[in-house]
């Protein structure tokens, strides 16, 4: 990393208690004597694929790379402690650049109180790409995996969904606060959070839970954005459409017990909206079920296709 | 992730006494419980800065990426313990890509023990960058920083310096072991390992230490591939100008006091040789002695120069 970035970044990166040793040497070191699982996750976003840098206000895609990252922690249910930055950046405008991304970065980065503790920046010929790992501590209640969901188990979600292109993919929240606070208070089976379609996220916890789901699709909390967004494209696709497959909502997807669930609906214990939107069951797959009748449900979001 | 190349991926990757969950949730979760002091380090790789992908076998990339962080781990004298991989991928041949990066990573990280916990791989239309992410355990000694090197301490260094473009830059063996070994041994100041150039990167120990060098350069090992290197390109550059220069050589140089180095010099306990080429100073700055005269030493290596 460039002497003077280093230099920079220092100053904008304060001290924190988690940090013994932060930027400017070959690793940094974590006082971790207080943690005894760790989560670990790490996401790279790319220029032309997760933003287009052309349109985006930088410290939004740092903001939003960062963010990303928060949702998978909140997927697992475990309170941020740390994270790593690695950037390569395309050579003109590099150092103005990284400054910006670590402004996007940096006010979320303290409001969930996760120590920034080290980095890799590089310039290339390249795009824009932006991989960030981040730390989690496991709370007592354990990691909040992929799976553990029963058949029987209600789908539970945060939020609504659909749109987000609009505008909410840089600026969601992630469910930081609100796994914690669930998992806290309630039994939770599994959970995953929706960062590539609600339809194919549901789809993977499923799998990972070897079950599957029927999703009672009037339930789903559609997002303003999703009808507008249908409204805009105005080529057939539904708000339902879009909140099923558009992804980037990063809201929750949670395996509930039935009675817990009910609690958890009556309580209503975030700002945010809590919906039961189905139910998982035994046979595999993904079910549609609308006035009684279960047809198949397609999986749809956004997949890096591999060659 | 594509889940054809997760299922590829777990299938090579077996269970790991570290890892509760591994591939395939939102996030892995470690075993921390037994560490009480984390380093973690980040280093990307990039097609056409520190390789070409175009001429090299991927498995040696893959190979040089975990290498790379590898040797930061050594820098600090901790214990590997587990990493994340991220890849950005170009989309055509980009599972195969992946997987035999995979191939040049997973024996390099079986020889230390290493956990491959999880990992992000995307598609993109940009050239391939790796991302690789480790965490390692402080041993009861402590890190082994850039930041302890004190006046009088002797500048000690692993092996031979320059030329590794010719082919170590992939193939070398990062000084994991040796550094464990000398840090519970020998008392040992600081240290930092080259990866940009012995000079720039002594340069950025003796910042850190807030001291200067001075390079008995008559002293320094050089690697035959310095020798091999500047007969080939016959640019007027000496041998000694590559070992001062080119990086990539992934060896130690650390700062031990006199009576300590002197006992390390005795004994020799690496494999690998150990070599004295000079002594931490007051005085800011590199210098370069010879004759008993100082003059500046040129602080040279790779940066990445932002604009």
């Amino acid at each position: 990393m460039e002497s003077a970035l280093i230099a920079e970044l220092r100053r904008r990166i304060g001290p924190h208690p988690l940090v013994r040793l932060g930027l400017g040497d070959d690793a940094a070191v974590l006082r971790m004597a207080a943690v005894d699982e760790c989560a670990v996750t790490v996401d790279m976003l790319m220029d032309g694929v997760d933003f287009h840098l052309r349109d985006a206000d930088p410290r939004r895609v740092g903001r939003k790379a960062l963010a990303a990252n928060l949702s998978d922690l909140a997927a697992m249910a475990t309170r941020p402690l740390a994270g790593v930055v690695a950037l390569a950046l395309p050579r003109a405008g590099a150092m103005d650049l990284a400054v910006a991304l670590y402004d996007g970065m940096l006010p979320l980065a303290a409001k969930y109180g996760l120590a920034i503790a080290g980095g890799d920046t590089n310039s290339w010929d390249g795009p824009l790409a932006v991989s960030i790992t981040l730390f989690g501590a496991v709370t007592s209640r354990g990691p909040l995996t992929r799976r553990g969901a029963r058949p029987g188990d209600r789908i539970v979600v945060t939020g609504a969904f659909g749109g987000s292109i609009l505008g909410r993919h840089f600026d969601f929240e992630p469910r930081v606060d609100e796994a914690l606070i669930l998992a806290e208070r309630y039994t939770l089976h599994a959970g995953i959070d929706v960062s590539d379609g609600l339809s194919i996220d549901l789809g993977r916890l499923c799998q990972e839970s070897s079950c599957g789901a029927e999703v009672e699709v009037q339930r789903i909390p559609i997002h303003d954005d999703a009808h507008r967004l249908a409204e805009r494209l105005a080529d057939g696709s539904t708000p339902l459409d879009h909140a099923l497959a558009d992804g980037e909502d990063f809201e929750l997807v949670l395996a509930v017990p039935p009675d817990e669930a009910d609690r958890m609906l009556a309580e209503q214990p975030l700002a945010v909206p809590l919906t039961v939107i189905g139910r998982f069951v035994d046979r595999p797959g993904l079910w549609r079920v609308e006035g009684g009748i279960a047809v198949p449900l397609a999986a749809r979001g956004y997949e890096h296709h591999f060659t």
